[in-house]
């Protein structure tokens, strides 16, 4: 499922002439953004009901360099979903050389803001029936190459 | 090991009000920089010799929310290294409250950049020696929680 289209931005190139490895977690975290609003959980929503969503773990492997001005897309697939966390696998392909450039596996958790503090709660029915779908949908895709893994000096 | 103090800047905050996770990232990124320079890699260093080094993957836990202002600070233990790699873990601190706010397990590779196409390569024989160091050093310390772990909706 496509989420988000980027570009490379001048702000973003560190010293080694490449796409900076924090910033490919802003653009991951904007493809999240997406996510959120295609289940519902639109500004509005958000506002009206004081249900969000947190990011709980990202891991992410850089796989290839980027480049200045490189156009990127990110897709996502839903692993696994319960009634109040998501797990997605996130893929930032640079669309002008097609190829895979990064990879992020996210943990997402539903969360309430209408408290005295922010705490874990299900699913809004809307939001908890399209990720249901989503989940349902992706069941059928392999694994991705690389999903569920450790990090680890592999010998 | 002390590696950077950092401010929660107001252009890092979301729309949930706190520390925007791809922002995470970035201090996590600088705190890297700092343990670049710590072994030898200076900006003339890496100039003169064309070697530098990449991160390969990451692993991030936001264990925390960190609101607007918040004084960080980023700390290393060395989990473990080869002649080319080294496995970080990371931990950010909200020093105001004194909470661990995140932590992040980061996977490095030295690379030169000197040929066609930039490719791994062994350590400088300075960065090697004091990667060497601190993994003999921090061999000692007890494995952090969270270590070494894939992401997963534990049930």
């Amino acid at each position: 499922m496509h989420l988000l289209d980027e570009t490379a931005r001048p702000e973003w190139i560190d010293y080694n002439g490449h796409l900076y490895d924090g910033y490919y977690g802003v653009v991951f975290a904007r493809a999240i953004d997406a996510f959120i609003e295609r289940i519902g959980l639109t500004a509005a929503v958000r506002e009206a009901t004081r249900h969000t969503v947190y990011t709980l773990e990202t891991h992410t492997r850089f796989l290839r360099e980027v480049r200045l001005g490189a156009p990127l897309a990110v897709a996502c697939q839903v692993l696994e979903a319960d009634g109040k966390r998501v797990r997605v696998f996130l893929t930032m392909r640079d669309t002008g050389r097609d190829i895979l450039a990064a990879t992020s596996e996210q943990l997402l958790m539903s969360i309430d803001q209408g408290g005295e503090m922010p705490k874990a709660a299900p699913w809004l029915p809307e939001s908890g029936a399209v990720v249901a779908a989503l989940a349902a949908k992706h069941a059928h895709l392999p694994a991705p190459e690389g999903a569920g893994r450790s990090i680890a000096i592999r010998r």
